[in-house]
């Protein structure tokens, strides 16, 4: 079976450099744990895939595309199918000066951006700096195994997932809902009061909405974003008055009158 | 009448240094304009003021206590009542290199910040820094002409203003909309595609709930926000595929399989 563009997929997946064995990216707290690269800011689990979306490298894109739901495969992607052939013509020589003049003091294994590319600075010799502009992973062998745990169907699930992965781990399954309905077409995305802690919400809705508008314009016509919070009962006033009344509230009128 | 603590009004006032006219705070647009102090991320417009919650000078907010809907005053507010007296005893002589070895060169005029405290450095004297720590206002007899535009009684519209006044002008009244139910205790406050331009907004949230929590935890049990979004038809689709769906994606999978 193969996955059509847009089909919305949860798979797990290792990524490995073949030749040292380096875990790249992982779905799995486990294997992240012990490889050491473990990241508490991560979201592991099963991770929502749109087929054609092309987040992924290519290869591994691929292979998913063909697996059926439960199968788990193990592939070798060379790096055409990776993150592309390391480059001759990417490895610059630059002078030292230019380096100098913008404040950088180049020296090899340094991470410099120049014309907004990031390279790696291979060697300082006089005056001669040999700049590399090749992907750090370019050129290397991946190993990837990877499952597809479930094709989604379900346009609410989609939803789900699709809000998920734009949040921290923080923020559970248990804390977003999703209500849908087919025949209006009608959305309805909730979330409680957890959601109020998320810094850059408004920027994750966007790309959420964006997504939304290209994979699920013909099911989903309107949407609603919806956060509830319980307002407390007298007892517990006292608390959250102090808490959430006074020590966040730096910005008011007050400060601009003093300001002048 | 003597409004109570707790009052919800919403006032037009403009704030004068008596001594030189210079205009220190202003609901008017046109007074801020005339006076050269117009701020364009400024509200302007009657203003929310909650008597007792402490945000304004006491003498305004005494002021704005006594005034019945419609009456507008001019009063002479003393130091006492404004920004405090000068006190000798804030100003402070230190020694030049305390400021040279946090790398700053005390300068007089110079406003530094010392201990989380800002001050305004008067003369430097050899090695002797005189550092004024009275309030830039502290001293000054302030005249407040200030306007009682109207008393708010509707939960509802306490709630729009609560949220209006967090928010930059670029939202505006016709882009807020609140549904309270006074029998449930439920509001819903609701807001457009608009509101996802909007950076600091989770952090408006909390100030708000704090606020709903603080006044209106007798009225109000239950709040929801709401965000509604049009997802675009298939006469929309094409140009917000690439505005949304791409340019704004660069947090992705791809960018952290590529950085491993």
């Amino acid at each position: 079976m193969a996955l059509p563009d847009g089909a919305f997929v949860l798979v797990e997946y290792t990524l490995r450099v073949k030749e040292t064995g380096e875990v790249i990216d992982t779905t799995s707290e486990e294997e992240a744990r012990k490889a050491g690269v473990y990241d508490p800011k991560e979201r592991y689990g099963p991770r929502l895939v749109i087929i054609g979306e092309g987040r992924l490298i290519p290869g591994l894109e691929k292979t998913i595309k063909e697996l059926s739901p439960g199968e788990e495969k193990e592939v070798e992607i060379p790096p055409s199918e990776a993150f592309g052939e390391r480059k001759p013509e990417n490895i610059k020589i630059m002078p030292r000066n230019v380096f100098i003049r913008s404040g950088v003091v180049p020296e090899p294994g340094k991470i410099v951006e120049i014309n907004g590319m990031l390279a790696v600075i291979r060697s300082v010799t006089g005056g001669r700096v040999v700049v590399d502009f090749n992907h750090p992973l370019a050129g290397k062998t991946i190993l990837a195994r990877v499952k597809l745990i479930k094709l989604i169907e379900d346009v609410g699930e989609k939803l789900l997932h699709l809000v998920l992965r734009r949040l921290p781990p923080i923020i559970g399954e248990e804390d977003v809902k999703v209500d849908y309905d087919a025949k209006k077409k009608y959305a309805k995305i909730m979330f409680n009061e957890k959601i109020l802690q998320i810094a850059d919400m408004q920027a994750a809705k966007r790309l959420v909405v964006g997504e939304i508008r290209k994979y699920l314009a013909n099911a989903v016509s309107e949407l609603e974003f919806s956060e509830h919070i319980r307002i407390a009962g007298e007892g517990e006033k006292k608390q959250t008055e102090t808490e959430a009344g006074k020590a966040e509230d730096k910005s008011g009128e007050q400060a601009k009158t003093e300001g002048g």
